[in-house]
């Protein structure tokens, strides 16, 4: 087994999340939806300052118009027949055009809780990595099966960013704990079984927040999560232009942007249509 | 041989057209770029008021960063190594999101002239008319080449627009004719063979017009060519929010926007980036 050359690249993968981060203030962005999985996309984010991009299958699968999903919530249901070699080829656009030193973490079929057997093995994962990927973002919804994919990650390479799933959210997006104890305490065994960033499910996800704060009980089990780790943080889930600060207030090292950025895209399609229709 | 089905399919595409066209006062749009090969961006310029989509092989090479393009200029000469599957994949996927009410015209290897041997065979144009297609977005630098495609799309249901190219583009987008004269001997001839919609490049392609204007040379092209036809004519070329207005004027039923399209999506994720990055 080749170990010393993967921990090589798991650190130079680790160097550009912390140099990002620092960059940044303290708080970086990475950036999904279709900055994600579309070149020309994630390329235009990069050049506004974006390190972090993450390609996934939710929103391939929207790319695609895989089986007519238009939004995220449908995507999930189908997400598990985007295929892997499908995700490997987004990967390795999106390396060809940020170049090497962007941080590229993948959501792919089988890191994620699937509704559908869908077992990842070795080779997949050296597919990815050679594909371009610095790391795996992962929703796995039991410690155990969380170790599985780290394990078989950090073995090719690739870092781990998992999350601390929300009950409020639609989809089992990570390993469930609501009460801020219990954040606190499955955070840790995260960052025990080798989860290299530690995230938190806002239980917001694809809905954004009402007004320009987060609500109480999130701050208090973002706090949990953030006092319990010492690996770099992340929140995921609504964050859109109206709540953005307040996360980046509290510490958290970096947050997930996708569907606001989306929303964003086709807002200026739907603008430029209408200028071109005369309308 | 199916004629009939094949005759039936053609005039439901041709339907669609018109009523676009008259929907429209006159010149609609055939929207491409990312707004024809990314499902969510075809939706959200569907969302807006377009009925003519066009997904193409050089876009889809952006799409993918295949072999790390990032301008479309370099795409045109890889675009044949984009696939017939994958094109057929991303019609059925704007297909799927946008319902049977649009017209999609597709640009796919061999539609175009290719710089390598890309043949087109009848189960090519099956597959791409049975994956949501109503017609075929041709770029071939011969009258015969083109009556090899107009005989062959038409066979499987496909409507044939194509384009008299014009010598000031980098690319050779379809039949050359320079004066006036012999773009309206193109055009008839264009016309005579079965084209269903005939086009005019204006020369400026990827790259857009100076002014608000159509510089004389260009306008004096246009007219040659809505003179010599009687089907639907289209005009295609660096068309964008500062000329656009000039076209709609010469009477032209169908202006070609991608370009365009993608600046102002890229210039929107950027602003997004910017946003959450609080700089």
């Amino acid at each position: 087994m080749i170990i010393g050359d993967m921990y090589q690249k798991r650190e130079a993968g680790r160097k550009k999340v912390l140099e990002a981060i620092k960059l940044h203030g303290g708080t970086t962005l990475l950036s999904t939806g279709i900055s994600g999985d579309d070149a020309r996309m994630a390329l235009a984010a990069v050049q506004a300052g974006a390190k972090l991009i993450e390609p996934n299958h939710p929103a391939t699968a929207l790319a695609r118009g895989h089986k007519g999903v238009t939004n995220m919530h449908d995507a999930e249901n189908v997400r598990h027949e985007i295929t892997l070699l499908q995700m490997a080829e987004v990967i390795s656009g999106v390396r060809n055009v940020v170049g090497p030193d962007i941080y590229i973490t993948a959501g792919v079929p089988g890191t994620f809780a699937e509704v559908v057997p869908t077992p990842l093995i070795d080779e997949d994962m050296a597919l990815l990595s050679r594909s371009g990927a610095d790391g795996l973002h992962t929703h796995k919804s039991t410690i155990e099966d969380l170790k599985a994919v780290v394990d078989l990650g950090h073995k090719n390479g690739l870092l781990i960013d998992a999350y601390i799933a929300s009950p409020s959210d639609r989809h089992l997006f990570g390993i469930p704990a609501d009460k801020p104890a219990d954040v606190a305490e499955t955070a840790k065994k995260m960052q025990d079984i080798g989860v290299d960033f530690v995230g938190l499910m806002t239980g917001m996800s694809y809905e954004g927040a009402k007004a320009g704060e987060i609500a109480p009980p999130v701050k208090e089990r973002l706090e949990a999560m953030l006092k319990a780790v010492t690996v770099p943080t992340i929140a995921e889930g609504g964050i859109n232009a109206d709540n953005f600060k307040a996360f980046i207030g509290t510490g958290v090292n970096i947050i997930v942007v996708g569907t606001a950025i989306d929303d964003m895209a086709k807002e200026a399609v739907r603008k430029a249509v209408k200028t071109f229709l005369n309308q």
